[in-house]
């Protein structure tokens, strides 16, 4: 249940001393091939780190054969030097393992507008680089974390090829932007077009819908890999069903690990006029401060949640609109609906259902409350 | 200094008891002519409350005669029976008062969800219109308070006429959706028509730029009325100055009375290609969380101003955007700039000013910062 599930890669994590903690912090993921195949989707952000410039151009020709990663320091708002420190890392990377340097993947996470220290990262690479190992994937994990409590890896096997993954970030609710970074790898043996549409497929259904507090990183990358060494070709709709799975799964704990927070809160929008409208509403709702205050004090406040829905251009009529807390429709036709003393948010699980009446379309969006603790770490991170 | 300074305005406020604090909860403000002309902006949400349906209505025609406001709860998402009790509350000021239901307008602020304890409200009313004074004004201004601990006035005297108003709202941050009640008067003798397009802007410069936490309510109204007594007939373009400065005296109390906030932060966007590139950047630094933890902070952390900017389609290069912390440019060109550490946010007031380097636009968005008092104050509301 890692990077290094499927057949033909390795991996390592080290500890380069990046951190303060003294934490593992480099790590590198290695695809021993026969194929090169690859894909990445980035932050949307128009300030991006110099690791995803790098990474946009690594990956253009859809080859990469091995990603370099490290926690520490997000190599952003670094300028022309950052680049360069960038350009290094993966030619350190490149020199150590016999490689193309077009084909390493820089990711770089921790806080923007500082240098890193390069002359601890680049002894780090080499170390990593020698320690690679095809049982090296929990490493990687580990090496990666941030403000993470837990490593985060996922995997699934299917008949004869597999997909493993890891991921980092606190589900945007980490300090520091809480960079996502996630590499994923495969030994199905499919052309680099088709892991693009597969993995836009499934970080749209999945990683895109993970909203903890609406923060959008500097350096959000997922990157997937193709070794090929299964020796099968799925077909592409299988292939993209099992990495559906494998990022909702890391989805899904790093909503689990946000920071600060004290619920894991699921906003089911159903009965859109369409999926795109499910996905607005859903995600307005998330990013109300009221509405996750609310959570937070286990409070079922519907209000809050419609007067998130009217903000949006979704279609519905307001006099329609059901509201469920934990399954207990507390408004519903857009008034007052059941007893809301009947909502338990004791737990840490809490599910919104909002129905629309507008259609047949939904979408859920996962996301966080809005606690003590969150604004503590935020507010604490760098100073 | 209230709504009762231009001549020919009356104003009560009263308890009648919807509060459980037993605080005064109810208020008129009653224009005595000769004109009755007058203007209204609602809030934009399409969740809106019966009292902002119903004043819609009575607006429409440009003639007010009396607003009246109750404190104590919000008669949102009510149905057909909160139109109504709106409805008769109007009618109750119209047969006091010997005026046109259509001509009164209502507004109403407190818990969404919860009918009007009408056996209390209509008493008060009963009461507040016999008490109508013209010296009335700082009675109704304490009547509309929520969770303000202050209330909140302003006005000015041009020559022979003024503008006088009054506002309640914890500037968006307050519990309950923090509804903005603002009613303006004015003894200016300008048609309906011409106090719309000034409202419209003040509004759009003030009210609209005061972003406490990105949070919009059902129930906003800002109702200007014009009693003409004052028999002057102002240039245009002079009034509308003068009724932004009062506007934007109220918008900066409501941010300064702002619930849990312990800094008024002013987003200062310069450069700007457009005005509006300007606003969008600047609300959408004040949304972020991150950005806002930070300020509570007393952290000057410019990556997250960068993040934010970076999520707008504003135009701007990203290696040419400089930050300034209270006057200190911490990142200039995109790259760290001055020692972080000569910024002082120890005090209540913080000013971030940007610069886009696209153009000559700009706009200031006020806001506040994100504590453990705001989550506390919204996380206890209605439980």
């Amino acid at each position: 249940m890692s990077v290094t599930l499927p057949k033909g890669f390795a991996a390592a994590g080290v500890t380069a001393g990046l951190k303060a903690s003294g934490k593992p912090d480099v790590a590198v993921v290695h695809n021993l091939g026969p194929s090169m195949a690859a894909a990445s989707v980035f932050t949307t952000n128009r300030v991006f780190a110099a690791p995803v410039k790098w990474s946009r151009h690594a990956v253009a020709d859809g080859q990469l054969q091995a990603v370099v990663l490290n926690s520490g320091g997000a190599n952003a708002c670094t300028g022309p030097e950052g680049y360069k420190d960038s350009a290094t890392t993966a030619a350190r990377v490149a020199s150590n393992l016999g490689l193309i340097i077009d084909n390493v993947a820089v990711c770089s996470t921790g806080l923007i507008g500082v240098r890193l220290p390069m002359d601890k990262l680049i002894p780090g690479v080499d170390e990593a680089c020698a320690a690679l190992a095809e049982d090296g994937g929990a490493a990687a994990a580990t090496a990666i974390m941030t403000t993470d409590t837990v490593p985060k890896e996922a995997g699934v096997t299917v008949g004869e090829w597999s997909i493993g993954g890891m991921a980092k970030g606190a589900g945007m609710l980490a300090p520091g932007l809480a960079t996502m970074l996630v590499v994923l790898t495969t030994d199905a043996d499919l052309a680099p077009q088709q892991l693009d549409e597969a993995l836009r497929e499934a970080t749209r259904l999945t990683f895109d819908r993970a909203d903890s507090d609406g923060c959008m990183s500097t350096n959000d990358t997922v990157t997937l890999l193709a070794s090929g060494a299964s020796g099968v070709a799925p077909e592409l709709g299988a292939f993209t069903a099992a990495l559906v799975d494998v990022c909702q799964d890391l989805a899904r704990q790093l909503i689990a690990d946000a920071e600060g927070a004290h619920h894991e809160i699921a906003i089911e929008v159903t009965g859109a006029a369409s999926e795109r409208d499910a996905e607005v509403v859903g995600r307005e709702i998330a990013r109300s401060n009221l509405f996750k205050c609310a959570v937070f004090g286990q409070d079922p406040n519907w209000g809050r949640v419609l007067s998130a829905i009217g903000v949006t251009d979704a279609e519905f009529d307001a006099e329609q609109l059901d509201v469920s807390f934990n399954g207990v429709m507390v408004c519903r036709g857009g008034q007052i609906g059941d007893d809301r003393s009947l909502v338990d948010l004791s737990g840490r699980q809490v599910t919104v259902t909002v129905d629309l009446h507008a259609g047949k379309a939904h979408a859920t969006i996962l996301t966080n409350d809005l606690t003590y603790d969150y604004v503590k770490e935020n507010a604490e991170y760098s100073t």
